[in-house]
C-alpha cells in the first residue's frame, strides 16, 4: 500500500450570510503526519457530507483548522494497539485525505468485517442517516408493524433510510415528499414507496392529503414548515412525528422559522411531537446492524447513495446536497 | 326530601364571535321529569364549568337543548336498580338543576362515599381537572420524583390540580404561571408553588428564566402561545410538554393561532411536545383517587376551587372562569 506524501483538508474560512458559496472554503496542504504512540495513520477512502454541516458553519466548526464529518478509512501505519494495518475504520476527522485517530475516543471505531456489505453501507444506511432512522423509527416513533408512515424529504439520506428500515419493521403504507419529479418518481420505483410527490406541485399540506386519504400514523420530518404542517393535518389521532432536522430553515439566516400554523391540532388529535438528535442514540448502533445486514448482505437492501468522485471536489458534493442533487446519502469517494 | 316542582336549564341560543356574551345563553323552565324504568332523578347540587365549554359553544353544542358538562348530585327518586334514593352520582348532564340518568352509560357513576373528602373534590381535583393533570403528568409526562416543573395558568383548575398532584409525586421545584400578582402570590402561598409570576409582568420567556435559572424538566401548558414558547426555551435537554389546552386561543376567531417561533428547539433539545385529552384517558380515574383520597381524608390536600352561589349564575361563572376570574376549579353551587 502506497500512502500519498502529502495530505489535503478542508478549512473555513468564514461564516455564511444564507446559502453557502464555495469561497468560504479552503483546501490545505501539509505533510502526511506521523502516528504518535496509541495513534493510527488512516487513509479516508468515503467521507460523509451532511446537512447538519450546514449548521456547524455558522457557529460548530472553527475557523482555519481541519472540518470535521464521519469518514471511513483504511489504517496504513499504526502505533495503536486497537487497530492495524489494513483494518477499515469509522472515525469522525472527514473532510481531509488523511486523520490520526485512536480507536474508541471521539466515535473512532473498527468496522466489522459484514462480508457483502458495501463500505458505503457504512456511511449510508448503517451511518448516521441510517442510524437517524432507526431510532426515529423504533424510539421516537416506536413504530410497528402496519403504520402507515410519511417521511418528508425522503429522497435524502435519512428520507431513503426511514422508507428502507420501515419496510423491514412492516410499514403499511409509505408515503415520500422530494424535490422534483424525477425524484418522486424514484420514490415509489427502486426506493420502494407507496406514494410520493413533488413538493413543488401545490401545497404540502394538499399533496399528502391526496396521497395519504386515508391519513398516517406516524412521519418522519426533516424539514419542519409546509411539511410539518402538512404532517399534523394528516395524522390520525395518537400520531407522532419524529423530527429530526429542518434543511429548509438552515439558510433562514433572519426570518423566524416557519411553525406550522396549526400546532394546536396536537392537543386536539393528542399528536407527540418529538425531537430527535442521533447523538443521543449511539448505542443503538449494534441494533440497527443486527437489523440490517442481513438484509444487505442478501441483496434485498442496497445502500442508497450518490457519489461525488474526488476529493478536491467535496465542497461541490456538500453544496449539491444542500441543493436537493442527491438521492439517497451524499458521499465523496477521495 | 322535597323536590322543586320546575327544573331549569341553560340553552345556547347562539354561536360567539369572539369572547362569548350571556344573551347566548337563555334559561329555560319545563316540569320536573319522572323517571323512566332504568332512570333516576338527579337533583345537581354543583355543575361544573370549563375551558372547554367555549369550544363546544361553536360546534359540539346544539342549540336550544340543554348543555352539558360534568355535575354532581343526589338522586331523589330511582327506577334504575344501580342507584338508590340519597345516592350521590358523578354525571354529564350540568347546566341545569335536574337530570334523568341511569348509572354506567354517558360517563354515570355512583360517587364512592370518601368518608372525609368534600363532595366538591370530585369536581375537581378527583374531577376532569384533577385526571387532566394526572394524566398528563404521569401518562405524557412520565413525570418523575426531583423534576422541575413549569405550570401555566397555574391557578386555575387544571393548573392548581398540576401543582397538588405533581407535589405527591416528589416534584423538585414547581413554577407556575398566572393572570394577576394576587394570583401569583396565593400559587406561592397556599397553593404550594415554589415560585411564579404574573405573566403581565413581561416577556414569560424572560419571567419564566428568572422564576426558573436553572431550567425545568417539564411543563403542563393550558395556554399556548408564548407560555408555550417560553417552556420551550426553559427546558432542559429531553423536556417533555404536556398541552392540555389553549384557552388564550379560543377567542381568536380569526387569528392563527400564535405557534412558537422557537419550536425548532425541540430537535436541538430532543423535546417532546404533546397533546393529551382527558376523554382518552378516563381509565385512570381509579389512580387518581387511590393516590389523592388518602391526602384528602388526611386535609393534606383540600380542594382548591371557587365556587359561584347559585344556579341562576351559571353563565356567570363560566364568563367569570373565561376570565380567569376562579382561583382553582370554578364550580357552580346550585
Amino acid at each position: 500500500m502506497t500512502t500519498t506524501r502529502t495530505a489535503r483538508a478542508f478549512h473555513l474560512t468564514g461564516r455564511p450570510d444564507g446559502f453557502p458559496t464555495p469561497d468560504l472554503f479552503s483546501l490545505v496542504e501539509s505533510p502526511v503526519p506521523e502516528p504518535g504512540p496509541g495513534q493510527a495513520l488512516v487513509e479516508n477512502l468515503h467521507l460523509s457530507v451532511d446537512p447538519y454541516h450546514r449548521e456547524e458553519m455558522d457557529s460548530g466548526w472553527d475557523l482555519y483548522t481541519p472540518l470535521e464529518g464521519r469518514a471511513v478509512g483504511r489504517v496504513t501505519a499504526s502505533r495503536d494497539p486497537g487497530l492495524a494495518e489494513g483494518d477499515l475504520v469509522f472515525h469522525r476527522q472527514g473532510w481531509r485525505t488523511h486523520a490520526l485517530v485512536t480507536a474508541g475516543t471521539s466515535g473512532t471505531r473498527r468496522l466489522p468485517s459484514y462480508e457483502g456489505v458495501p463500505l458505503t453501507a457504512h456511511l449510508s444506511i448503517l451511518g448516521g442517516t441510517g442510524l437517524t432512522a432507526y431510532v426515529a423509527l423504533t424510539r421516537t416513533l416506536e413504530f410497528r408493524a402496519g403504520q402507515d408512515l410519511f417521511v418528508s424529504a425522503a429522497a435524502g439520506g435519512v428520507g431513503t433510510a426511514a422508507g428502507r428500515i420501515a419496510r423491514v419493521l412492516g410499514a403499511g403504507r409509505i408515503i415520500g415528499s422530494a424535490g422534483s419529479a424525477a425524484k418522486a418518481a424514484r420514490l415509489t420505483g427502486d426506493l420502494g414507496f407507496d406514494a410520493a410527490f413533488d413538493y413543488h406541485d401545490g401545497p404540502v399540506g394538499e399533496l399528502l392529503a391526496k396521497a395519504a386519504p386515508d391519513g398516517i400514523d406516524a412521519a418522519v420530518d426533516n424539514v419542519g414548515g409546509d411539511h410539518l404542517a402538512g404532517a399534523i393535518s394528516a395524522m390520525r389521532d395518537f400520531g407522532r412525528i419524529a423530527w429530526v432536522g429542518a434543511i429548509a430553515q438552515y439558510h433562514a439566516a433572519d426570518r423566524p422559522p416557519a411553525a406550522p400554523r396549526n400546532l394546536y391540532d396536537v392537543v386536539g388529535k393528542s399528536l407527540r411531537l418529538e425531537g430527535v438528535l442521533v447523538r443521543n442514540h449511539l448505542d443503538a448502533q449494534a441494533e440497527l446492524e443486527a437489523l440490517l445486514v442481513p438484509h444487505l448482505r442478501s441483496g434485498a437492501i442496497t445502500p442508497d447513495i450518490t457519489v461525488t468522485e474526488g476529493f478536491e471536489r467535496t465542497v461541490d458534493g456538500f453544496l449539491g446536497m444542500l441543493r436537493g442533487e442527491n438521492t439517497g446519502k451524499m458521499l465523496i469517494r477521495v
